[in-house]
């Protein structure tokens, strides 16, 4: 098998350190991104420089903002930006797909591959490519300076999914050479509704605004930020995400399973997990809450738990409380922004239905 | 006019000021309490000894758990409990009453005189008695030590309402020889709904939290607690309240309005009004969420403002976001607990049909 080509979209954080870890892995990547602002310190490098588990700089064969560039080459386009900006490039993708390509979403966050499908299919899409979505992002990482990122850590074991799941295999084949960490993750549904980040995320920053603001996050974000009352809320937030993936027929991880396996945190409840977990120890709050916990994980993580939850007849109160305070407070209406069962063209079908997209495509 | 006889219903806080203020004025006052604890201490000093701007001891002459002795001679019944023991308090009541006995609710939150009115129908009180409800009460006051309380000010000005409001101007003649501070408050419809705690206290108690619990509420509830995102909340369940009065005929005021009434506090948004209200300086933040301000203001102010809105076509989805967050922090279905039109007696009536019985009886 010939080299594979990569080309990543997006250059934040997460996006400058998949297209340097290609490029220090040796493969052809090219790097696009919207904006063209973050991407002249990379062009002016030459690559991005890699500290921490990766050392080195790798290099980029084109730093571009005209996506048609970017992806003409490319086997494998990995998709590393916000969830909410999903819906714009699968737009701009649209006209310059080849057949036999890959896309992934690192990550999908919930029904990601879902709205990139829905996307393709308005705008006449008729190549076939092989879609899917990783149920987190590989890495844990920071550009702190332009054209640098500090790698932190590789994820050891990250599900991956393809709409339909009957091509998981496929898309695993393809990438398990240059990210051995990616592991079978069933189906969309599972990858988008394990998405534990929905109920942590959002609940803390809600439930934390006024301290978040007035001491511009000088708090530990978990440990303090989870009271008992707090972890009551969010107890029900799990418990609403895992009613509406048992509706779509999955058995989703609840928050405090992903605790133990994630951290080896353990308690009889949540809320003792999580106290048990020395891994949020000093994690300070965000210093605002323009923060993507709410601006991403809120249309593009509860949005479309809720609104699959709606079309399944399963009731999300609490998560439609947090949708409701978020909005006011961050004067966005996350319900006209977010990912609902119309915009992943899941309006009005029936759990059946949508488990048939899902496993078996059209 | 002879002298008038009380009874004070309740010997918290308010109720102990109330009692010992009517004493030390020189009126008979039989004092109730449901449980014996708090009489004892009472019983024991023979009265009831206040500091602050009211100084002396004011004698009670029956301190009782006995609630027919209580009231039997009493002309004018004071019911100083939190709004979550009325209903068990007028039951309690309804054997007991004669003709021409006056009942004050100080204060009935959001609907206390409609819930009283429809306890005494569903027990089948004949008597005619002169019910009305004041919108706050008349002292600043603490229960310092036992038979002891020191009363921090009395307000000058406390809107005064009967239901029906007809009868406004003969409870007030009754009640101004002695509480020349009680002014005419319309009706009760306007009493229940410029109830500004209802907008304050349950939100900044849901999105407070954790730091509330995590610091015992060592910060400033109105300075730290309210910030921008949280004023943005705050601003919403106000408007929704506000509609809620407008749909039945009555222009409430806003916080704002209030801030600026109560305090002198102006702003051009709630927000600003709330970061130039001196009065606000130095307020801790209570030390726990077990609090009045969650316990009686969710479902005896913010279920009922929800419970009319629903009745009449009004939307509150802020102020049901605020009851469904609150009930889960304190594990409780303020629903079932609160203060709905079922429990006013004004389920499925129209506009119209409310203001009758609030103006004008049955």
């Amino acid at each position: 098998m010939s080299q594979l080509r990569f080309a990543v979209l997006g250059a934040g954080h997460g996006g400058m350190a998949m297209a340097g870890h290609l490029g220090c892995m040796g493969y052809s990547v090219r790097l696009f991104n919207r904006s063209e602002a973050r991407l002249i310190p990379i062009r002016n490098a030459g690559g991005i420089e890699l500290s921490g588990v990766v050392e080195g700089k790798g290099p980029v064969e084109l730093v571009t903002s005209d996506i048609a560039e970017a992806v003409r080459d490319a086997d494998v386009l990995m998709v590393v930006v916000p969830a909410s900006g999903h819906r714009y490039l699968a737009a701009e993708l649209a006209p310059h797909l080849r057949d036999g390509q890959a896309i992934i979403l690192n990550p999908g966050r919930t029904g990601g591959a879902f709205e990139f499908r829905q996307v393709f299919k308005e705008a006449g899409v008729h190549q076939e490519v092989l879609l899917g979505e990783a149920q987190t992002l590989l890495y844990a990482c920071r550009n702190t300076n332009p054209g640098q990122v500090k790698v932190f850590g590789i994820k050891n074991s990250v599900p991956l999914a393809a709409l339909p799941g009957h091509q998981t295999v496929d898309l695993l084949e393809r990438i398990h050479p240059v990210f051995p960490q990616f592991v079978p993750g069933d189906n969309v549904i599972k990858t988008g509704l394990d998405n534990i980040g929905a109920v942590f995320h959002p609940a803390l920053m809600v439930l934390n605004a006024a301290r978040i603001e007035s001491t511009r996050g000088e708090f530990q974000f978990y440990f303090e930020g989870i009271t008992k009352a707090v972890a009551q809320v969010l107890e029900r937030v799990d418990a609403e995400r895992v009613a509406v993936a048992a509706a779509l027929g999955i058995r989703a991880m609840t928050a405090r399973e992903w605790l133990y396996m994630a951290y080896d945190a353990h308690g009889k409840t949540l809320y003792q997990a999580i106290r048990n977990n020395s891994g949020y120890k000093g994690i300070q709050a965000p210093a605002t809450i323009d923060h993507r916990y709410l601006w991403e994980d809120v249309p593009m993580s509860l949005v479309p738990i809720a609104s699959i939850g709606e079309t399944l007849g399963v009731a999300t109160p609490t998560i439609r409380h947090l949708i409701g305070l978020a909005g006011l407070m961050n004067e966005c209406d996350y319900w006209r922004e977010g990912r609902t069962v119309e915009r992943m063209g899941l309006a009005g079908l029936t759990q059946k239905q949508i488990r048939h997209i899902a496993l078996e495509g059209f």
